[in-house]
Protein backbone atom coordinates (compact mmCIF):
# COMPACT_ATOMS: atom_id res chain seq x y z
CA UNK A 1 0.00 0.00 0.00
CA UNK A 2 1.45 3.25 -0.86
CA UNK A 3 1.29 6.39 1.02
CA UNK A 4 -1.91 8.43 1.75
CA UNK A 5 -2.67 11.63 2.73
CA UNK A 6 -6.06 13.03 3.85
CA UNK A 7 -6.12 16.84 3.99
CA UNK A 8 -8.69 18.97 5.96
CA UNK A 9 -8.75 22.24 4.75
CA UNK A 10 -10.88 25.00 3.96
CA UNK A 11 -8.83 25.47 0.87
CA UNK A 12 -8.66 22.27 -0.87
CA UNK A 13 -7.72 24.31 -4.12
CA UNK A 14 -4.56 24.46 -2.92
CA UNK A 15 -3.60 21.17 -3.13
CA UNK A 16 -1.39 19.31 -4.86
CA UNK A 17 -0.01 22.94 -5.82
CA UNK A 18 3.56 22.24 -6.02
CA UNK A 19 2.95 18.97 -5.56
CA UNK A 20 1.94 18.76 -9.04
CA UNK A 21 5.48 18.78 -10.25
CA UNK A 22 8.95 17.64 -10.53
CA UNK A 23 9.56 14.43 -7.92
CA UNK A 24 6.60 14.42 -6.08
CA UNK A 25 4.20 14.88 -9.44
CA UNK A 26 5.75 12.05 -10.82
CA UNK A 27 5.62 9.62 -8.10
CA UNK A 28 1.80 10.90 -7.87
CA UNK A 29 1.44 9.29 -11.31
CA UNK A 30 3.58 6.21 -10.83
CA UNK A 31 1.42 5.35 -7.70
CA UNK A 32 3.80 5.99 -4.95
CA UNK A 33 1.43 8.73 -2.95
CA UNK A 34 -2.36 9.78 -3.16
CA UNK A 35 -3.78 12.48 -1.75
CA UNK A 36 -7.59 13.28 -1.23
CA UNK A 37 -8.69 17.01 0.28
CA UNK A 38 -12.07 17.03 2.41
CA UNK A 39 -13.16 20.71 2.39
CA UNK A 40 -14.47 21.44 6.35
CA UNK A 41 -17.26 23.35 5.04
CA UNK A 42 -19.20 20.41 4.32
CA UNK A 43 -19.77 19.13 7.50
CA UNK A 44 -21.38 22.88 8.88
CA UNK A 45 -24.81 22.26 9.96
CA UNK A 46 -25.79 25.91 9.04
CA UNK A 47 -26.27 27.59 5.58
CA UNK A 48 -23.56 29.96 5.64
CA UNK A 49 -21.35 26.93 6.14
CA UNK A 50 -19.75 28.06 9.50
CA UNK A 51 -16.80 26.59 10.80
CA UNK A 52 -16.00 29.19 13.50
CA UNK A 53 -16.83 30.92 16.05
CA UNK A 54 -15.55 33.65 18.32
CA UNK A 55 -13.00 32.92 21.53
CA UNK A 56 -14.55 32.13 25.03
CA UNK A 57 -13.25 34.65 27.09
CA UNK A 58 -13.10 37.06 24.04
CA UNK A 59 -10.08 38.12 21.99
CA UNK A 60 -9.47 38.46 18.30
CA UNK A 61 -9.99 36.40 15.75
CA UNK A 62 -12.13 32.96 15.21
CA UNK A 63 -11.38 29.31 16.29
CA UNK A 64 -12.69 26.42 14.74
CA UNK A 65 -15.12 24.13 16.18
CA UNK A 66 -14.55 21.43 17.81
CA UNK A 67 -18.39 19.93 16.73
CA UNK A 68 -17.82 20.51 12.62
CA UNK A 69 -13.91 19.65 13.00
CA UNK A 70 -14.40 15.86 14.85
CA UNK A 71 -17.25 15.06 12.35
CA UNK A 72 -15.11 15.89 9.12
CA UNK A 73 -12.10 13.91 11.11
CA UNK A 74 -14.57 10.72 12.19
CA UNK A 75 -15.97 10.55 8.74
CA UNK A 76 -12.46 10.48 6.70
CA UNK A 77 -10.38 8.94 9.49
CA UNK A 78 -12.34 6.53 11.88
CA UNK A 79 -10.43 5.05 14.97
CA UNK A 80 -9.45 1.70 13.10
CA UNK A 81 -7.71 4.21 10.50
CA UNK A 82 -3.66 3.82 11.25
CA UNK A 83 -2.01 7.03 9.90
CA UNK A 84 -1.37 9.52 12.59
CA UNK A 85 -3.29 12.37 12.37
CA UNK A 86 -1.34 15.69 12.58
CA UNK A 87 -2.78 19.00 13.35
CA UNK A 88 -0.39 21.89 11.31
CA UNK A 89 -0.17 24.78 13.90
CA UNK A 90 2.68 27.02 15.20
CA UNK A 91 2.26 25.79 18.50
CA UNK A 92 3.40 22.28 17.35
CA UNK A 93 6.56 20.05 18.30
CA UNK A 94 9.25 21.62 15.32
CA UNK A 95 9.01 19.26 12.59
CA UNK A 96 12.40 17.59 12.14
CA UNK A 97 13.83 15.25 9.29
CA UNK A 98 13.61 11.87 11.81
CA UNK A 99 9.53 12.20 11.98
CA UNK A 100 9.55 13.06 8.21
CA UNK A 101 11.42 9.51 7.96
CA UNK A 102 9.02 8.19 10.40
CA UNK A 103 6.25 9.47 8.69
CA UNK A 104 7.32 7.85 4.94
CA UNK A 105 7.74 4.66 6.97
CA UNK A 106 4.50 4.65 7.69
CA UNK A 107 0.88 4.42 5.81
CA UNK A 108 0.12 8.16 5.45
CA UNK A 109 -0.93 10.63 7.29
CA UNK A 110 -4.31 12.95 8.08
CA UNK A 111 -3.72 16.44 8.01
CA UNK A 112 -5.94 19.30 9.46
CA UNK A 113 -4.92 22.75 8.40
CA UNK A 114 -5.69 25.22 10.97
CA UNK A 115 -6.83 28.71 10.15
CA UNK A 116 -7.83 31.60 12.23
CA UNK A 117 -6.55 31.75 15.76
CA UNK A 118 -6.48 27.73 16.10
CA UNK A 119 -8.76 24.99 16.39
CA UNK A 120 -10.71 24.32 19.87
CA UNK A 121 -8.74 22.47 22.09
CA UNK A 122 -10.97 19.80 23.10
CA UNK A 123 -10.89 18.56 19.39
CA UNK A 124 -7.03 18.41 19.83
CA UNK A 125 -6.87 16.52 22.91
CA UNK A 126 -10.42 14.49 21.97
CA UNK A 127 -8.56 12.97 19.00
CA UNK A 128 -5.08 13.14 20.11
CA UNK A 129 -3.97 15.04 17.16
CA UNK A 130 -0.35 15.83 16.55
CA UNK A 131 0.70 19.04 16.40
CA UNK A 132 3.40 19.86 14.40
CA UNK A 133 4.88 23.32 13.49
CA UNK A 134 7.18 23.24 10.08
CA UNK A 135 9.24 26.63 11.93
CA UNK A 136 8.81 29.76 14.20
CA UNK A 137 6.95 32.06 11.53
CA UNK A 138 3.25 32.54 11.30
CA UNK A 139 1.32 31.31 8.14
CA UNK A 140 -2.02 32.55 6.34
CA UNK A 141 -2.67 29.24 7.27
CA UNK A 142 -1.80 25.19 7.84
CA UNK A 143 -2.13 24.26 4.18
CA UNK A 144 1.39 26.23 3.42
CA UNK A 145 2.73 23.82 6.35
CA UNK A 146 1.36 20.68 4.92
CA UNK A 147 2.54 21.04 1.27
CA UNK A 148 6.33 21.45 3.18
CA UNK A 149 5.63 18.48 5.19
CA UNK A 150 4.17 16.18 2.47
CA UNK A 151 7.23 17.61 0.12
CA UNK A 152 10.02 16.59 2.83
CA UNK A 153 8.02 12.96 3.49
CA UNK A 154 7.70 12.30 -0.47
CA UNK A 155 10.91 12.82 -1.50
CA UNK A 156 11.66 9.68 0.94
CA UNK A 157 8.84 7.40 -0.60
CA UNK A 158 10.74 3.93 -2.33
CA UNK A 159 11.40 4.34 -5.47
CA UNK A 160 10.77 8.11 -5.35
CA UNK A 161 14.34 9.34 -5.55
CA UNK A 162 15.72 6.38 -7.23
CA UNK A 163 19.38 5.68 -6.24
CA UNK A 164 20.18 9.17 -5.88
CA UNK A 165 21.70 9.53 -2.69
CA UNK A 166 22.13 12.63 -0.79
CA UNK A 167 24.77 14.16 0.59
CA UNK A 168 22.93 17.18 2.10
CA UNK A 169 20.79 14.36 4.35
CA UNK A 170 23.59 12.84 5.30
CA UNK A 171 25.32 15.52 6.46
CA UNK A 172 22.13 16.75 7.97
CA UNK A 173 21.21 13.68 10.02
CA UNK A 174 24.77 13.43 10.98
CA UNK A 175 24.08 16.80 13.19
CA UNK A 176 26.23 19.23 10.79
CA UNK A 177 24.97 22.00 7.87
CA UNK A 178 26.80 20.85 4.76
CA UNK A 179 29.98 21.88 3.62
CA UNK A 180 30.54 24.44 0.94
CA UNK A 181 30.00 23.11 -2.88
CA UNK A 182 32.17 23.80 -5.51
CA UNK A 183 31.93 22.72 -9.52
CA UNK A 184 33.14 23.87 -13.02
CA UNK A 185 34.54 26.07 -14.35
CA UNK A 186 37.24 26.11 -11.94
CA UNK A 187 37.50 30.23 -12.35
CA UNK A 188 34.54 32.05 -11.47
CA UNK A 189 35.27 35.48 -11.75
CA UNK A 190 38.59 35.11 -10.51
CA UNK A 191 37.43 33.26 -7.67
CA UNK A 192 39.23 29.56 -8.07
CA UNK A 193 37.86 26.17 -6.75
CA UNK A 194 39.91 25.37 -3.32
CA UNK A 195 42.77 23.45 -4.01
CA UNK A 196 42.65 20.65 -1.54
CA UNK A 197 39.38 20.16 -3.61
CA UNK A 198 40.92 19.10 -6.92
CA UNK A 199 44.13 17.11 -5.19
CA UNK A 200 42.41 13.73 -5.51
CA UNK A 201 43.39 13.05 -2.39
CA UNK A 202 40.13 11.35 -0.40
CA UNK A 203 41.46 11.72 3.06
CA UNK A 204 42.44 15.27 2.71
CA UNK A 205 39.35 16.29 0.77
CA UNK A 206 37.11 13.97 3.75
CA UNK A 207 38.94 15.94 6.08
CA UNK A 208 38.47 19.55 4.80
CA UNK A 209 34.80 18.95 4.25
CA UNK A 210 34.46 17.71 7.87
CA UNK A 211 36.24 20.96 9.05
CA UNK A 212 33.80 22.91 6.95
CA UNK A 213 30.58 21.77 8.42
CA UNK A 214 31.96 21.96 11.88
CA UNK A 215 32.60 25.66 11.21
CA UNK A 216 30.00 26.58 9.19
CA UNK A 217 27.86 25.24 12.08
CA UNK A 218 29.28 26.61 14.76
CA UNK A 219 28.81 30.02 13.54
CA UNK A 220 25.56 29.64 11.90
CA UNK A 221 23.48 27.33 14.17
CA UNK A 222 24.71 27.11 17.91
CA UNK A 223 22.08 25.62 18.86
CA UNK A 224 22.86 22.00 16.32
CA UNK A 225 26.68 22.40 17.08
CA UNK A 226 25.72 22.24 20.98
CA UNK A 227 23.74 19.05 20.51
CA UNK A 228 26.59 17.72 17.83
CA UNK A 229 29.57 18.25 20.54
CA UNK A 230 27.09 16.57 23.35
CA UNK A 231 26.47 13.88 20.90
CA UNK A 232 30.27 13.29 19.57
CA UNK A 233 31.73 13.64 23.80
CA UNK A 234 29.54 10.84 24.65
CA UNK A 235 30.47 8.90 21.88
CA UNK B 1 5.58 50.50 -4.81
CA UNK B 2 4.18 46.93 -3.85
CA UNK B 3 6.25 44.01 -2.77
CA UNK B 4 7.91 42.32 -5.63
CA UNK B 5 9.28 38.81 -5.65
CA UNK B 6 11.64 37.77 -8.61
CA UNK B 7 11.91 33.45 -8.11
CA UNK B 8 14.96 32.06 -10.07
CA UNK B 9 14.12 28.28 -10.50
CA UNK B 10 14.04 25.09 -12.05
CA UNK B 11 10.12 24.89 -11.76
CA UNK B 12 8.34 27.97 -12.51
CA UNK B 13 5.50 26.35 -13.00
CA UNK B 14 5.60 25.99 -9.00
CA UNK B 15 4.18 29.34 -8.68
CA UNK B 16 2.49 30.97 -7.71
CA UNK B 17 0.63 27.85 -6.78
CA UNK B 18 -0.93 27.52 -2.81
CA UNK B 19 -0.21 31.69 -3.36
CA UNK B 20 -3.14 32.45 -5.92
CA UNK B 21 -5.95 31.56 -3.37
CA UNK B 22 -7.21 32.80 -0.33
CA UNK B 23 -5.53 36.29 1.28
CA UNK B 24 -2.36 35.98 -0.61
CA UNK B 25 -4.57 35.50 -4.27
CA UNK B 26 -6.61 38.66 -3.35
CA UNK B 27 -3.97 40.60 -2.28
CA UNK B 28 -2.07 39.79 -5.60
CA UNK B 29 -5.37 40.99 -7.56
CA UNK B 30 -5.58 43.95 -5.51
CA UNK B 31 -1.88 44.80 -6.51
CA UNK B 32 -0.47 44.17 -3.01
CA UNK B 33 2.13 42.48 -4.36
CA UNK B 34 3.54 40.64 -7.67
CA UNK B 35 5.47 38.20 -8.70
CA UNK B 36 7.50 36.91 -11.66
CA UNK B 37 9.62 33.51 -12.37
CA UNK B 38 12.74 33.16 -14.14
CA UNK B 39 13.73 29.78 -15.74
CA UNK B 40 17.42 29.22 -14.42
CA UNK B 41 17.70 26.96 -17.68
CA UNK B 42 17.14 29.72 -19.96
CA UNK B 43 20.63 31.00 -19.41
CA UNK B 44 22.47 27.71 -19.96
CA UNK B 45 25.06 27.77 -23.06
CA UNK B 46 24.61 24.19 -24.46
CA UNK B 47 21.35 22.42 -25.95
CA UNK B 48 20.85 20.53 -22.81
CA UNK B 49 20.20 23.53 -21.18
CA UNK B 50 22.73 22.01 -18.25
CA UNK B 51 22.65 24.02 -15.32
CA UNK B 52 24.49 21.59 -13.04
CA UNK B 53 27.80 19.73 -12.67
CA UNK B 54 29.41 16.87 -10.69
CA UNK B 55 30.61 18.63 -6.87
CA UNK B 56 34.87 19.47 -7.27
CA UNK B 57 36.23 17.08 -4.89
CA UNK B 58 34.06 14.25 -5.82
CA UNK B 59 30.47 13.02 -3.82
CA UNK B 60 27.54 12.10 -4.62
CA UNK B 61 24.74 14.06 -6.07
CA UNK B 62 24.96 17.41 -8.45
CA UNK B 63 26.08 21.37 -7.40
CA UNK B 64 24.58 24.39 -9.58
CA UNK B 65 26.78 26.39 -11.63
CA UNK B 66 28.14 29.92 -10.63
CA UNK B 67 28.14 31.23 -13.71
CA UNK B 68 25.04 30.46 -14.85
CA UNK B 69 23.15 31.47 -11.89
CA UNK B 70 24.82 34.50 -11.62
CA UNK B 71 23.52 35.46 -15.51
CA UNK B 72 20.48 34.82 -14.28
CA UNK B 73 20.61 36.46 -11.10
CA UNK B 74 22.22 39.85 -12.69
CA UNK B 75 19.52 39.72 -15.51
CA UNK B 76 16.53 40.13 -13.23
CA UNK B 77 18.52 41.78 -10.21
CA UNK B 78 21.33 44.53 -11.18
CA UNK B 79 23.73 45.73 -8.05
CA UNK B 80 21.56 48.65 -8.13
CA UNK B 81 18.08 46.42 -7.06
CA UNK B 82 17.76 47.33 -3.67
CA UNK B 83 15.70 43.91 -2.52
CA UNK B 84 17.80 41.55 -0.64
CA UNK B 85 18.71 38.33 -2.36
CA UNK B 86 18.11 35.09 -0.77
CA UNK B 87 18.92 31.61 -1.64
CA UNK B 88 16.67 28.70 0.27
CA UNK B 89 18.71 26.08 1.56
CA UNK B 90 18.88 23.67 4.95
CA UNK B 91 22.42 25.60 5.17
CA UNK B 92 20.77 28.90 6.30
CA UNK B 93 20.03 31.00 9.52
CA UNK B 94 16.56 29.50 10.12
CA UNK B 95 13.58 31.94 9.36
CA UNK B 96 12.16 33.91 11.85
CA UNK B 97 9.13 36.14 12.49
CA UNK B 98 11.11 39.83 12.63
CA UNK B 99 12.95 38.27 9.26
CA UNK B 100 9.63 37.79 7.96
CA UNK B 101 8.45 41.18 8.99
CA UNK B 102 11.56 43.12 7.54
CA UNK B 103 10.91 41.46 4.50
CA UNK B 104 7.80 42.62 4.39
CA UNK B 105 8.40 46.20 5.50
CA UNK B 106 10.95 46.15 2.32
CA UNK B 107 10.48 46.40 -1.55
CA UNK B 108 10.57 42.74 -2.57
CA UNK B 109 13.03 39.51 -3.21
CA UNK B 110 14.89 38.03 -4.92
CA UNK B 111 14.46 34.20 -4.36
CA UNK B 112 17.05 32.02 -5.86
CA UNK B 113 16.09 28.43 -5.31
CA UNK B 114 18.27 25.64 -4.58
CA UNK B 115 17.98 22.25 -6.09
CA UNK B 116 20.46 18.98 -6.20
CA UNK B 117 23.49 19.17 -3.37
CA UNK B 118 23.24 22.96 -3.55
CA UNK B 119 24.81 25.92 -5.28
CA UNK B 120 28.40 26.88 -6.20
CA UNK B 121 29.83 28.55 -2.94
CA UNK B 122 31.53 30.96 -5.23
CA UNK B 123 27.88 32.33 -6.14
CA UNK B 124 26.43 32.62 -2.56
CA UNK B 125 30.26 34.86 -1.65
CA UNK B 126 30.13 37.12 -4.91
CA UNK B 127 26.78 38.12 -4.83
CA UNK B 128 26.06 37.97 -1.00
CA UNK B 129 23.18 35.73 -0.70
CA UNK B 130 21.32 35.52 2.26
CA UNK B 131 20.86 31.58 2.78
CA UNK B 132 17.69 30.99 4.28
CA UNK B 133 16.38 27.99 6.04
CA UNK B 134 12.12 27.34 6.79
CA UNK B 135 13.03 24.20 8.96
CA UNK B 136 15.51 21.65 10.05
CA UNK B 137 14.16 19.25 7.47
CA UNK B 138 15.21 18.49 3.38
CA UNK B 139 12.77 19.35 0.89
CA UNK B 140 12.81 18.69 -2.57
CA UNK B 141 14.38 22.82 -3.67
CA UNK B 142 13.87 25.79 -2.42
CA UNK B 143 10.16 26.11 -3.99
CA UNK B 144 8.40 25.03 -1.14
CA UNK B 145 10.28 27.01 0.99
CA UNK B 146 10.14 30.13 -0.90
CA UNK B 147 6.15 29.77 -1.41
CA UNK B 148 6.35 29.75 2.87
CA UNK B 149 8.44 32.64 3.39
CA UNK B 150 5.97 34.24 0.73
CA UNK B 151 2.91 33.15 2.16
CA UNK B 152 4.66 34.28 5.46
CA UNK B 153 5.32 37.60 3.97
CA UNK B 154 2.19 38.42 2.48
CA UNK B 155 -0.06 38.88 5.16
CA UNK B 156 1.73 41.18 6.82
CA UNK B 157 1.73 43.18 3.48
CA UNK B 158 -0.26 46.63 4.06
CA UNK B 159 -3.94 46.05 3.59
CA UNK B 160 -3.66 42.44 3.14
CA UNK B 161 -5.27 41.32 6.77
CA UNK B 162 -7.53 44.48 7.08
CA UNK B 163 -7.35 45.52 10.39
CA UNK B 164 -7.52 41.67 11.49
CA UNK B 165 -5.76 41.27 15.12
CA UNK B 166 -3.74 38.67 15.11
CA UNK B 167 -3.21 37.17 18.86
CA UNK B 168 -1.22 34.19 17.55
CA UNK B 169 1.37 36.45 16.31
CA UNK B 170 1.35 38.62 19.31
CA UNK B 171 1.69 35.77 21.54
CA UNK B 172 4.41 34.34 19.20
CA UNK B 173 6.42 37.69 19.10
CA UNK B 174 6.52 37.92 22.32
CA UNK B 175 8.06 34.59 22.71
CA UNK B 176 5.61 31.95 24.19
CA UNK B 177 3.47 29.68 22.27
CA UNK B 178 -0.16 30.25 22.21
CA UNK B 179 -2.52 29.54 25.20
CA UNK B 180 -4.98 26.91 24.07
CA UNK B 181 -8.34 28.17 22.54
CA UNK B 182 -12.32 27.28 23.05
CA UNK B 183 -15.31 28.17 21.54
CA UNK B 184 -18.81 27.10 21.21
CA UNK B 185 -20.76 24.69 21.81
CA UNK B 186 -19.96 25.14 25.55
CA UNK B 187 -19.98 21.08 26.41
CA UNK B 188 -18.32 18.99 23.21
CA UNK B 189 -18.36 15.25 24.07
CA UNK B 190 -18.48 15.58 27.96
CA UNK B 191 -15.69 18.44 27.70
CA UNK B 192 -16.62 21.58 29.10
CA UNK B 193 -14.87 24.91 28.25
CA UNK B 194 -12.62 25.46 31.52
CA UNK B 195 -14.83 27.86 33.81
CA UNK B 196 -12.34 30.59 34.08
CA UNK B 197 -13.10 31.84 30.82
CA UNK B 198 -16.55 32.10 30.94
CA UNK B 199 -16.16 33.92 34.00
CA UNK B 200 -16.42 37.50 32.31
CA UNK B 201 -13.47 38.64 34.73
CA UNK B 202 -11.12 39.76 32.14
CA UNK B 203 -8.18 39.93 35.03
CA UNK B 204 -8.35 36.03 35.88
CA UNK B 205 -8.92 34.89 31.43
CA UNK B 206 -5.30 37.21 31.25
CA UNK B 207 -3.88 35.52 33.68
CA UNK B 208 -5.20 32.34 33.12
CA UNK B 209 -4.18 32.46 29.80
CA UNK B 210 -0.36 33.54 30.54
CA UNK B 211 -0.02 30.65 32.65
CA UNK B 212 -1.22 28.06 29.79
CA UNK B 213 1.01 29.47 27.34
CA UNK B 214 4.27 29.70 29.61
CA UNK B 215 3.21 25.84 31.04
CA UNK B 216 2.57 25.18 27.44
CA UNK B 217 5.84 26.86 25.76
CA UNK B 218 7.78 25.65 29.08
CA UNK B 219 6.58 22.08 28.14
CA UNK B 220 6.87 21.45 24.40
CA UNK B 221 9.75 24.21 23.56
CA UNK B 222 12.13 24.35 26.05
CA UNK B 223 14.59 26.46 23.50
CA UNK B 224 12.04 29.40 23.38
CA UNK B 225 11.19 29.02 27.30
CA UNK B 226 15.02 29.87 28.09
CA UNK B 227 15.48 32.27 25.67
CA UNK B 228 12.19 33.89 27.16
CA UNK B 229 13.03 33.59 30.69
CA UNK B 230 16.04 35.21 30.07
CA UNK B 231 14.62 38.00 28.61
CA UNK B 232 11.40 37.98 30.90
CA UNK B 233 14.82 38.44 34.07
CA UNK B 234 16.59 41.31 32.35
CA UNK B 235 13.80 43.77 32.48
Amino acid sequence: MSFHATILTLYPEMFPGMLDFSLAGKAREAGRWSLDTVQVRDFASDKHRTVDDTPAGGGAGMVMRADILSQALDAVAPPEDPRPRLLMSPRGRPLTQKRVRALADGPGAVILCGRFEGVDQRLIEARALEEVSIGDYILSGGEPAALVLLDAVIRLLPGVMGNQHSGTEESFEGGLLEHPQYTRPQLFEERAIPEVLLSGNHARIAAWRRAEAEKLTRERRPDLWAAYAIEKNGK
